[in-house]
């Protein structure tokens, strides 16, 4: 992506360029869209074209003679691979970029940003952090990429899905109706809806803007009577096709209509809300409501028909896993296969499946060494042949009109070394003691994320990325606030989805990784009632020939043969004679 | 405490009357002096006196027609019983007071507080949460409470203890000369010193004012060119005695001298500082460094000649305990032994040791239901006689020229249920957990709490208050920082001084608590050098005849032999002939 010419990169000065034409000594851009979410569609990926960089998450900085991208512990494997010599790479934490800025703008400089991409909560601790410097945050009207950003794809928006109601579980009306029914009792004349990942579940709307996320790409604002403003790219009539009730505007709209509700309470989240919507509140006196946090729990907290359809979805995923599986061991010593053959081959699988719609995100499959870089992503052009004495890393999973799915298996061809063994089963052990873990309903996700580590940290291993993230239903396949990581988090609640993923990577060597989705349940059989524990819904075998089954203890293969015998009598009506004989064979009980 | 007269409480109808007199609304108490410390001196008891209540951690606010006292887990079963039909309890959290401050104060209402006790952060956040109110607070020259408070003991601070200058590990002046060096780095001209461990450690000077913490009373303000100022109740000439460098005011004085340092840069900490300290620090337009936490950790991080002393202190110290453990089993079933004269007898033990100066803390000899009261005090009035029948909670701890022990057993003099050993052996691998846990440098107290707590939560179990505190070096037993507990809390760090002891109580029932102290340290053995583990100094057997061998594992049962081979090696030489073959029969090791 980067146009570098003899050790110039030609974008850069062409953004040097702007900040001079701006009068301006910064600029500051997210890898992001309007909506904050974690996929953009392909014009709106503006880090990409700025630096190079792929990842999903990410913020670049570029003064007149430097150039920094702030990214975490995930990327930076992929990050020195991506960027040219310009670039300088930091680590992304919730301080680096402001100590950054104080280390290197002078005072009385000015920084230019984008109040669409940038969140109100990132300018105003930006402003509140910097005010000392006197430094001048200027709002740009148009972003400065877009002016040098010359081959950008086309800016629109595609169709809403047509997808089976029944999915839904809850008419809209109804949780429409909920919605308001809390908004009254807090007085709240209406709430903006900034990421579409809740406008979505709220309205029972999926779009197709995205490949592996069917968001409704848009921003919703919802009044206490129940009257449902969107504002978003799309035709106005063809949402008024999907509910007459819908009103759709541009989304520019919105800002100027905000005016409508001068010194009234607007519910809205500053941590996900783009700035230019929080400063035209603040302009029109409206009183700022930023801890209403009903719908955001009403989404990630899974009602009763979505968690029957979660668990029926997730039968027929595993299906196409263990048929891939099979497949793939099967012919692995055949013919070459690259990795990114087995996505496309393990994507054929799942799309057999009358409720697919996409992938939830770009089929990790990493050989040996690729395994390592955490979020690898085998494309056409650049991919490894699968190699049967290494180990393969495959975190996968689908989008459905049923559920949203995530899973990690590391998997081998080959009898391997005892350390890899030993490594695996250290995995597996720190994933049970999660998958099996009752706790009470006020431990937070890091104290969660201590406890599954503490199994690696007794062997003195460590992984550089969360134990677990909230999961969507047919939305986001990284769905937030629900996050088991090291990150300060709130306790996790009965009802959401999570996945279960640690892992241990030995940089340029390999990669272990082990992930399972799980629904909290609270736990029956205890009184009081405040105990919560996780059920499994990610059906797949483990690796028996990677287990080293002296590192087990009894309670560990229980778990592994009840979870073995549940994964083989689920997903046996879905497989072929031959995949069951090969499943059942794979799922053999170990002697206690 | 409270003059009860037919249901009157004539303490608050006094304090109401002084609320009249100021035009005030309401009246807020903390259980504190203006050291802030855990222990207070009698004469500044004032919650005791308002309310009856003995606890070491509340706040009161008493209005015109309620009196509510807030008070955390530890204390609720014993504030009902201390406490008259006039008094509410509420739970003490964070929020709790403001909460109740928004639904009970009407706008513009004022409520008084005594600056020198409540702390600047407190009155910040309070006014700040309730501006909206226009709730206007009132810093009180004289306490409420002191206009009515007759029979106060007599104000007066004790002269400084003798203590062998070898135990300090670090000479005053270096000490000092570290400290002024890190602030020269951080361009700060003062630090004023509110909390008395820090200033006692910094001095190598202890008081005897309080009963069990020989802490020197007193504020302190270094100035970066190693000037210390003193201010405290003590007779000027005495401390001169003690060195000839130190300059001691009265305590009133700190105020006004604070104008001496206009627009400086000073270093205080508003958690700890009185609001009347911080309040003249803006009042001279100070500025104000309120994260220099450098001698915190000098404190807390204990140095190498400290981490010799406590060794030693606690292998003398565990003798003790033993040769009491031995008297009491050999003594229980011959006549009647109250939990007072147990106390007594056990101080008897602690007190033989040349370095004892006094207990830590009031030693809680609990038997049987008083076991479930986790601050329980036996009184010489009011003190139990221990039944053999029960199992009994003793939690006691002794102040050391070299060291502060804290150690908790629960024993039994007969066959128990098997439902209470199974109680006590779950509390047992919740210690055990803690003990040999290894864990990541990054780790926080509260992740380390869950950690501890999910093997009670396997079966249903928890407790009430927090796994582990900070303990100080000949000071408080109670030392922050560092804490194990579900409040969100910063990582541990090398050479910190912490307790471990999970509990299990059923009210009115039995109470059962696992108490030892122990050092943290490196992982010298693991690569990259950022793990850490425990090292348990605290030394005594576990109460055998209640642990259930069926439930626990290999590594836990590896983990007592050697513990109690620890304890019998260490003690052995402090201990009789008959003593050394009872402790021998109390640690024989679990078959594998």
């Amino acid at each position: 992506m980067v146009n570098d010419i003899m050790g110039k990169n030609l974008v850069l000065e062409n953004i040097r360029h702007q900040l001079k034409l701006k009068d301006l000594n910064a600029f500051i851009q997210p890898r992001r869209d309007m909506y904050g979410g974690e996929e953009v569609p392909d014009y709106d990926e503006r880090l990409k074209f700025l630096s190079g960089f792929t990842g999903s998450a990410g913020i670049a900085i570029v003064t007149i003679d430097k150039a920094i991208l702030f990214i975490d512990g995930r990327y930076v494997l992929q990050a020195k691979i991506e960027l040219d010599e310009n670039w300088e790479i930091l680590s992304l934490s919730e301080d680096s970029i402001i100590k950054w800025l104080e280390e290197n703008l002078c005072n009385k400089q000015s920084i230019g940003y984008d109040p669409w991409l940038m969140r109100a909560n990132e300018v105003i601790k930006l402003k509140e952090k910097l005010i000392y410097k006197e430094i001048i945050f200027e709002a740009q009207e148009v972003n400065l990429i877009d002016h040098i950003w010359t081959d950008r794809s086309p800016i629109k928006q595609n169709d809403p899905i047509k997808w089976p109601s029944k999915f839904f579980g809850l008419e809209s009306e109804k949780k429409i109706f909920s919605l308001t029914q809390k908004m009254k009792t807090k007085d709240i004349d209406a709430i903006i809806i900034t990421q579409p990942n809740q406008l979505s579940w709220l309205l029972n709307i999926r779009g197709s803007d995205l490949d592996c996320t069917p968001l409704f790409l848009g921003f919703g604002l919802l009044t206490v009577d129940g009257t449902l403003k969107i504002f978003s790219r799309i035709n106005k009539k063809i949402l008024n096709n999907v509910n007459k009730k819908f009103i759709n505007h541009s989304f520019k709209k919105l800002v100027s209509y905000i005016s409508n509700f001068k010194n009234k309470k607007i519910s809205v989240n500053p941590f996900y809300c783009p700035s230019i919507i929080y400063e035209a509140m603040k302009v029109n006196n409206i009183v700022i409501e930023d801890n209403f946090l009903f719908l955001q729990s009403m989404v990630t907290i899974k009602n009763s028909v979505e968690i029957a359809f979660i668990k029926n979805c997730h039968k027929r995923d595993g299906a196409a896993l263990v048929k891939f599986l099979f497949w793939l061991e099967h012919n692995i010593s055949l013919q070459k296969i690259s990795e990114y053959d087995a996505s496309i081959k393990l994507k054929e699988f799942r799309s057999q499946d009358k409720n697919f719609i996409s992938e939830s995100f770009n089929t990790i499959a990493a050989s040996g060494s690729n395994g390592a870089i955490v979020h690898y992503r085998p494309s056409k052009i650049k991919s490894k042949i699968i190699e049967t004495k290494d180990i393969f890393l495959l975190d996968s999973g689908g989008q459905y009109f049923d559920g949203t799915t995530d899973i990690t298996r590391t998997i081998s061809f080959s009898e391997q070394p005892q350390r890899i063994k030993n490594y695996y089963t250290f995995v597996l052990k720190s994933h049970i003691s999660l998958a099996k873990l009752i706790f009470h309903n006020e431990t937070c996700g890091n104290e969660l994320d201590a406890i599954a580590r503490s199994v690696l940290w007794e062997q003195g291993l460590d992984y550089d990325h969360g134990t677990g993230h909230g999961v969507g239903y047919g939305l986001g396949v990284h769905e937030f606030p629900p996050i088991i990581s090291r990150r300060k988090s709130e306790p996790l609640q009965n009802g959401q989805l999570l996945s279960n993923e640690p892992g241990y990577y030995v940089p340029n060597k390999f990669g272990i990784r082990l992930e399972n989705l799980m629904i909290v349940e609270k736990v029956n059989s205890i009184k009081p009632n405040n105990f919560l524990k996780f059920l499994t819904v990610s059906l797949c075998h483990f690796e028996m020939n990677l287990i080293n089954k002296n590192l087990l203890n009894k309670d560990e293969i229980i778990w592994i043969n009840e979870y073995h015998d549940d994964v083989y009598s689920n997903l046996k009506e879905f497989l072929t004679k031959e995949e069951k004989k090969w499943l059942k064979s794979k799922t053999t009980r170990i002697p206690l």
